[in-house]
């Protein structure tokens, strides 16, 4: 069964990962949630990025903040897709988030997602899962359809109110 | 054997999505590389996306420019997971471009590396690929390896460089 | 008569959107509202583009926001003229929004307004149909008259009000 | 006959605009060129937009870099539709140029392509005229068949260029 | 007597002239409010901006937001001294509002003040006047010694409040 | 004993600096606090600045916002080690404050921590002291420890919270 | 005869500050021009603002880069009005400089010109002594003049060169 | 005898510690140079950073560019102080840099200096030691004595230099 990593900088960031958890579970991937520091638990941050491969794990979601480095010191450390989740701050809506992600320098890619996109880093990761497990692509095409459905939907009742207008 | 196709909005950015290609093939990857234009060959866009994994490929990287809509409108398209590569602009550095294509709305993300990183768009696809094909991850595991003797050469070199600073 | 198409990639777009519908439908244009996403029912997308001409549509206006994508992608598949309509995001008051959709390759112009304004995608779908339609020009020289007296008014109305400042 | 003014703030600025006059007589759009300026001549600059209806222009094209009123300021004194051609400067690669462009206050839009656009100016201003006149809107169509034609053969050409990566 | 202009774009501008217009009242400057709009009422504008020195008023303070021509527009129509007061927006604080009013070309300079710095905006005005007249340079020198004490007395009070953190 | 000032341009920093005031006194650090203005009481931050060794100073923390020039004028009369704390703004979260006080001129730098980092500024004072007084040193490895392990405890605390998402 | 000082932060910023005094001194305005440090010459910098008055001056350029305080430092020990021109940098093309020097706290205004606007800087200097010395005024006039022939005889010129677009 | 380790993430940033280290060496402080990078020796980062205080070194200055997290990395693993040094690169002159490091979680600051600013690292380290060392104390005030008279000497030659502009 597959399974992925959620983690974060701070206990602060537990509501913006919460959709990566529950889209990856709905799926019926194993997800499982920690916090841990790049800066205040960086031995730990070492020892999980090093042995995640081993613990089962196959993708690693990292969601931090400002100068978010957790994504990048997991990174470092492993061989498997990092995504990145870049956490909304005061500085630019989270622009000091986005960018501590995203430059990352040659050798060592971090697969990032928009700013406080949870949802989307869970939808990356089963992508990822996707190509090697053929339920979760197909879990992937129904959830197209569904958005699909809904945007349909939401066509229709969007000629009704504004009609008025 | 692991496929992958490499797109570019315009020819243009050959150069950029070089590094892509090669460092895929070094790996043993099979690598596609195409110009398709979100905006000028639409119907050829949506055409090679949906039908992107009956052909084989299991990653597509997309690399565009200024307001770059090739990587959203190819992951519209597939369940395959989209690699955003954001090629550098005048406006403040290719922000343009990055803000283009990682600010994805909820439902379909595109994993987006740094502005002009094409190697490691490259290795984002092959850290993906090595979840489901071992030699690839091998491959990788060698690769970190090379670059963390390179880093050690190079500071044995820039102590003796470095002396009568 | 002449004819607009109002189209949001979300349905959360429509309070933006309203006043774009409600200045066009008092000038006398049939106003068609829609939510179409480019990235959820990409198709559906392509297709109204694409057939916007035939079914007697003029000037399309496509809000959207974040890595906003929709005026481009219908801007692909018609030669009518489009306008882009950014939508407020957290990430510096919709600087993403409006640079994806401002910054469109050469080629494919999307006719750009400010950050939710709503009123102007209205106005401006208004002068451009006023080229064809002299009511519309004549009701758009009204509209002009009524900003200027009402300025003039607020004028009266500050002297007053400042008066003990 | 269709006729357009191509308008530039500063003589400097003609390099920049030629994109749009040369895409515009292509496709057998009158178009005279201009240099107003909304600061150093003011009075000319009301003049040519009151009068601009009247004189035969149906789209107004203004150029202007910084802060660059030359939009707003012909679209504050005509109900033709203004396009607003952000010229590149030194700050944030046109940010200013770009802002000063298409935040224009409700009642007064500009259209706004991206900076130094000058071939996307011109094909919107083709874009305004074709909902008028078929000519026009048939040069687009043609138009954007070379583009997608010239995709096509970029898409070859790579093929074989990207062989040896 | 020394008379000022203080001219905003919209009558919602009003609270941030308010401390412009105070500081300048409260130094014996008359000062004169009104609503002016570059875009709205571009006649008037030109005529007061034209007929501003022959009025007897020596400096013009003009307040706008966003697309922020107001000043640039005043400027252009007058030799005395005008003073742009950005008004803030939700487009990164204002800077939309200050690149509009301080990047002005060559040859047509607008005192810029900082993002809704109606105060700064008024005591700049009266520094300007001070070099004429004596008394208000007088008024300025005793207003700098009372933000002097005032931070002197905000010391001490600090001293104490901060004793038990 | 080490004795650090703590100094903010306006009382409205209070809140702000308590965090570094109350970190610096936990570890048993003198902690003068004062409100001192660049630009409304220069001459007393001259003499503060150019006496602060003398009174036994070892570290300044500057506190300020917008354009805070108040670091910068402290470093130019002092040798000992400035810190700069910028506060946060309505301009793009703080960035004007933060570039006006990290961007300094060469030879004389401010060492700036990130933006209402009140905390991270009395932990940069506790670390600079920490070279000399091993007992600070002492009490930072403690509060590192600290961190480390409300860390760990977060860690667990999610995995039951967020075992039902 | 109305006397202006020219300050500039470092020497190399002397070419940037060349048009503001070549435009003054063609205007017959008395221009002293000098390098003074906000950090280097704190001292200096304090002396010559704080007397600069009884020297006979009437406004002061300040021109400064990156963290630029000049302005600021040299406002808070004067009431004469002081001209901030910011000097182009790296980052962002000034804006480091831009915010440094225009968003002043509230009672310190600092006159601010855009990025390396140094004519404009002279041009604003000579409108604030045009309101004392009416032969200042009359050269602005003059000034205003010629470049409305000018933008008039580019016109003309434009004309023939776009004549084969 | 003072020691301080210069660390850059990549030897293309040799240049840019260059000044960090000649000043040091200058003021008698001795140096260590290497290159260790975050992401591709995360181990000897974290061994040296552990082990830095052991090893005598009193201040650790970490230059990097991008996502720049060699400071926040270093500064996990010590009670050092250490300064960070922001690498200039295309994204926005170096926003990327500055922000990756500057934007610290509470807990853990990094020193940070401007963008390419390696002197004033050095200078940093230097004021730093100053409160323990008086001998680098005492020629950081003969430091800025020569700042002082290199102003002062720059000033008389503006003087004749900008005698006929």
């Amino acid at each position: 069964m597959a399974k992925v990593a959620v983690i974060m900088g701070s206990k602060s960031d537990l509501g913006a990962v919460k959709p990566a958890v529950s889209v990856l579970r709905s799926f019926g991937v194993e997800t499982e949630v920690h916090v841990i520091s790049a800066h205040r638990t960086p031995e730990e941050a070492h020892e999980f990025a090093s042995s995640a491969k081993q613990q089962g794990f196959e993708v690693i979601i990292c969601a931090a903040g400002k100068a978010a480095h957790l994504g990048g010191v997991f990174a470092a450390s492993t061989t498997l897709p990092v995504i990145g989740l870049p956490i909304k701050t005061d500085m630019m809506g989270g622009l000091d988030s986005l960018l501590s992600i995203v430059q990352m320098p040659s050798g060592i890619p971090v697969a990032t997602v928009g700013v406080n996109a949870g949802e989307n880093a869970g939808l990356l990761a089963a992508q990822i899962l996707g190509i090697k497990y053929p339920e979760i692509a197909a879990e992937l095409a129904e959830y197209k359809q569904k958005m699909k459905d809904k945007i349909n939907a939401d066509d229709v009742a969007v000629q009704a109110e504004s009609a008025e207008f």
